[in-house]
């Protein structure tokens, strides 16, 4: 199949600037602050987005290369589907958080409980909408 | 920023051909069967797959061309910023979906409540935590 190109529109700004410093569990992240820096092209995307409490992030995990299909999860010995984690390493290393989203300034948004690499590439933003996502 | 080129992994199908035959809103996708074909080189990939009951689904809006960075949603008469919003034209055209499981046979899934349609190429495949996403 054909390549798609996503182009980035914008970028996380975070105490994590090595993989080796990132919480292995998303509750290790509660809490932490961080920005999203959002390319000002685009700062009229964000209008009415100050009124939603969480968003949904997708992001390239830059940091990451190569994948595999089975991968040996933290805390586990069993290998599994890469498909049934969370795992960086993926044939499309596309990354999904959900974010408490604690104010928009501007371009910036400023988010909680983030366990995303300083200088990450932001792919794009969704309401967190509980009725389609929970 | 310099673009990310992503490869699809598969394809949806499903009996929506034309953006104008698909349910408007997510609840008149309930119960609509459709199935995700992947390629059978990340069959692997699957592996614990079937022990989820929901799963994310992430893929390219295909049929969408350009974007707005406000838009009116269905049944409203106000823009809105485009990422506090679901529609399809935005900056990367990537959509989520919150599908529920039925079964995994080799490299086809068997996905129920599905508002995508026919062709949509498949970018990622991730387990659904309610503990992260909810």
């Amino acid at each position: 199949m054909t390549g798609i190109v996503f182009t980035p529109i914008g970028t996380v700004r975070s105490p994590f600037h090595d993989p080796r410093d990132m919480p292995i569990q998303p509750v290790g992240a509660r809490g932490v602050r961080e920005t999203v820096e959002l390319d000002p092209a685009c700062a009229a995307g964000l209008k009415d987005l100050a009124g939603l409490s969480r968003i949904i992030l997708l992001y390239r995990f830059h940091r990451s290369e190569g994948y595999a299909l089975e991968v040996v999860p933290f805390l586990d010995r069993t290998p599994h589907g890469v498909f049934a984690t969370r795992a960086p390493r993926r044939p499309n290393a596309i990354g999904l958080s959900v974010l408490r989203l604690v104010a928009v300034d501007g371009a910036t948004l400023h988010v909680l409980d983030v366990d995303i690499l300083d200088g990450t590439p932001v792919l794009d933003i969704k309401p967190y909408v509980p009725a389609f996502d929970a």
